[in-house]
Order: C-alpha cells, then structure tokens, then sequence
C-alpha cells in the first residue's frame, strides 16, 4: 500500500484502473536509466498493481520481474491476473505492455503473515554511520538524483583501484519517504550489475531477471520509516554473458527486511 | 534438452504436445513428495515445455516456478507461450493447470550464451569424498529413492544436536544419468526447508517460489556428465511463516553450475 504524497516515487509507480485486472500508468523522464527507466521502479510500479487490486489478499513475500524488453516513455497497460487465491495466500501474473508488446512480466506471491517463531540468520555487516560518508554526486542517469546513496566500498567508479564483486551502502529515497513495499521493492534493485565495480570499466550491461524475497512485515517497515538502509550485493559467477547478483537490505537497528537475487547480462 | 532414456526423470517431465503452446504431461507416484510430486520435478517438467517448444531459442539462463496449488497424481496439461523473442535472448510464461485451475506458474529466461571473460566469485566449499560419506538411507518420501544424497554437514533428522541452517551434501540421480537443464532444475530444490535442519523437528514447511539461475553452459554440462554436484544451502530469515533460502551447486571440479533461491512456507 503507498501512501499518496508527491513524492516522485509516488508519481513514477501511480497507476488507474481502467478494466478489471487493469491498470494503466505514464513513464516520463523522472526515473530514467541508460535505457528506459530504473528497473526497481519498473519492479515496484508492477507490485503496486498488486497492491491495488480490489482482490488483493495479504501483504508481498516474493516477487519476480523479467525484463524483456526497454519500457518506453509514455503510456503503458499493466494486467494482473490473480492466477490462483487461496485461504491465506495469492498467487499473480503481471504483464506490462506497450502498444501491445509485453515489456516486462512478473509474478508475485501475497500471504497473510502470522507471529511464528523467529530468526535472522544472515546478520548485517559493520558500517560506518550514515554521516560520516560523503553523498554519491553522480548525474550519469536521471534516477540518481532521487536516491541518498553513501557507498562504504564496492562504488563503481571507471579507473577505480578496487576491484570486487561486493558493494556496501547506504541508501534512503530522496528526499526522505517513509518505507513501504514499493520503495523497499524499487531499493532493491539500486546496485549496479556487479561486473561494474569487479571490472571497473563501463561494458553495456543490465538486469534481466529479478526476484526479491520480503523479509519485512508491515511492523518492520514502520519502524524502519525513512531511515536509511544498509544494502550489500555480491555475485557467484559470470559467465558466458551473465553474473547473478545476491544482495540484502538491513534496516539501520539490523534488521533484514530482504533479500534481492537477480540475473544480469553484460556485453563481453 | 533431454535425452531420451528409460530413466525414471524422463519420464516424469516426459510431455506431448497437444495443440500451439500446449503440452500433456502426467503425474504418477514416482517422485511423490509429501503433497504431490517434488517441486524440483515439477519445476523441471516446466522447463521442459520451453526446451521442446519449436520455438524455444539458445538455453536457460534463469527459472522462476510458484508453486500455487498441489499437483495431483494424473494427467495436466502446460501452457507455454514465448512472451517476447528478441534478437538472442527469449522470455517465456509456462502454466501448469490440472483441471483447469493453475497449480503451478513459472517464468523462464533463455538466451544464445556467447564466450566472455568469465569469473566464479563463490568458491566450492571443502568437502570429504563421496565414497568416505554413506548414502543416506531414507524412505518417508518416494523421491528420496531417486537420489543419491550424501550428507557432509545439516541432515534433517529429527531429534539430531546439530540444529543449522546450512546443509551441504553431495547429490546424483539414481541411477546416475548424464546432467542436463531439466536435472539440474529438479537437484536445485534438493534441500529440505531450512527450517527443519535449524529446529531439528517436522512442522508443515514447502516451498513457495523458487527462482534458479543457470550459470552452467552446455559444456559444463557435459563435462560433469553423471557425477555427484556438491550442493551448499543456507537462510537469511525466518519470519512470521515464510524463510528464504541461497543455495549453489557445483560440479566435482568445483565449477558453479547453479545459483538457486526460494521461499519456503513454515507453519510456526
């Protein structure tokens, strides 16, 4: 559920009913990338279909998005499909389509979640506080201007001495939003392909598949409200045209909220 | 791509076509799981109406199944529609439906995979030797037969000290058959929820969404040919009745064949 403000992350991920299981929405400029627009908002525009669904049952546990091809500005139709309700759980199909050609396909998975016992095994790395880091001042793509974004290490920066497949930051909307599952679900995908800061060269390169897993039940998320998270991602292998990317979002007092993998291409 | 054989996984995710985009398969109690077939079965019969599609193009590069509904023993019928074919990469939706509901959904990535620098970031943990590790020797499940799984470290076994969430074990069909798309997808969902290692006791758990990322190409393939993979398998959380789970496997070489995550449903 997204709280209706101006924020521009409201604006980008807004969407009409226009049919039943559709939903028409607008791409402009605000959140654009190399080639078509960020594609966490893409990921959360596609969730909040969900989210808006009269039919909707519970909150999100999981959620894959296929990039299949670049979203253009404009206009665009979004169908979800409730594919399969069950007593506590729902399963949706969510295509996005331009002029008729399907952009991007997702599946989510909702659930009513209950208390259950408990536990966080992955736990969240040592950082340097939020001010005690500089700001990334970057202006390569539209979408970085709406991000905070203090790296810690793992920045992928041309010429850079460091070389790694791990990043670690800091990340909140800009200017500050409270947390919900459309921002949580556009943060995470804020990583650059991981080839970048390994290679540290520019080569073209981007996600193709993406699968996030909420950690985070609404409590989670409140508490969190416009905090700063702490993201870290790292890869398994690249090969022969893709790396996979394994990344998690902490709330700042540690807790994990999710866990993002996504399949990314890069050129050579 | 299968190889048509006698073996028992051949003829699980055996599929006929039936009209444009529509495949008949049958399930028997081969390789029953608690509530229907093994999901890794299930997941690998889906992938297998992609990889038989005349249309199909290049390999699998990433697998997402839902697991929506329990599929019953007996005929179902796939819908599988090539969403969007670009130049070299192919995006495709695939339903399972047994009279005429969904029970399963899946989306799947494939692509033309070309030479490039290629890294592995995650290394092959140490591990003992498959003929210093005893099978294990289980009958609650009729797919645990088909297997030959050798733990090193994190068996479920009700009552056992060690409570985990990690589990790494060496795993083959059995009999061995040579490794292809369709068994690495059914040997990615080989790990039991993470739950049961960590608490050492049954409660109702299964695997919701599943997503694999394909790093093996055709010659890691081959080069694998039947032997034991090592698989690894940890969490990340545990919360209000959903767990995730990151899990790699690699060839005896200790190259990574597959990256594999899901969420798994754990009662309380």
């Amino acid at each position: 559920m997204t709280t209706p403000t101006s924020h521009a992350l409201d604006q980008a991920i807004s969407l009409q009913m226009t049919a039943p299981n559709r939903f028409g929405g607008h791409c402009d400029e605000t959140y654009l990338n190399m080639v078509g627009p960020f594609g966490g908002m893409t990921a959360a525009t596609l969730l909040n279909a969900a989210l808006l669904h009269p039919e909707r049952l519970g909150d999100p546990v999981s959620l894959t998005v296929n990039f299949a091809g670049p979203v253009g500005l404009g206009d665009f139709e979004i169908e979800a499909t409730p594919l399969r309700t069950n007593r506590s759980t729902q399963h949706w199909l969510l295509l996005l389509r331009q002029n008729g050609e399907v952009m991007t396909s997702a599946t989510a998975f909702f659930a009513s979640r209950r208390e259950t016992w408990s536990e966080q095994a992955a736990e969240c790395p040592p950082a340097p506080a939020v001010d005690e880091l500089p700001r990334m001042e970057r202006n390569e793509r539209a979408w970085f201007r709406h991000y905070d974004m203090r790296y810690i290490s793992g920045m992928f920066k041309p010429g850079e001495a460091e070389e790694t497949h791990d990043s670690l930051l800091w990340v909140r909307d800009e200017p500050p939003r409270p947390l919900d599952f459309a921002a949580l679900t556009a943060i995470g995908d804020i990583f650059a392909p991981r080839i970048f800061s390994r290679r540290q060269r520019f080569t073209p390169a981007g996600t193709v598949c993406m699968t996030h897993y909420f950690h985070a039940s609404l409590d989670d998320l409140q508490r969190t409200g416009s905090d700063f998270l702490l993201g870290q991602a790292g890869a398994s292998r690249y090969h022969h045209n893709y790396a996979d990317q394994i990344a998690h979002l902490w709330a700042a007092d540690g807790t994990l909220l999710l866990t993002s993998t996504q399949v990314a291409y890069f050129k050579e």
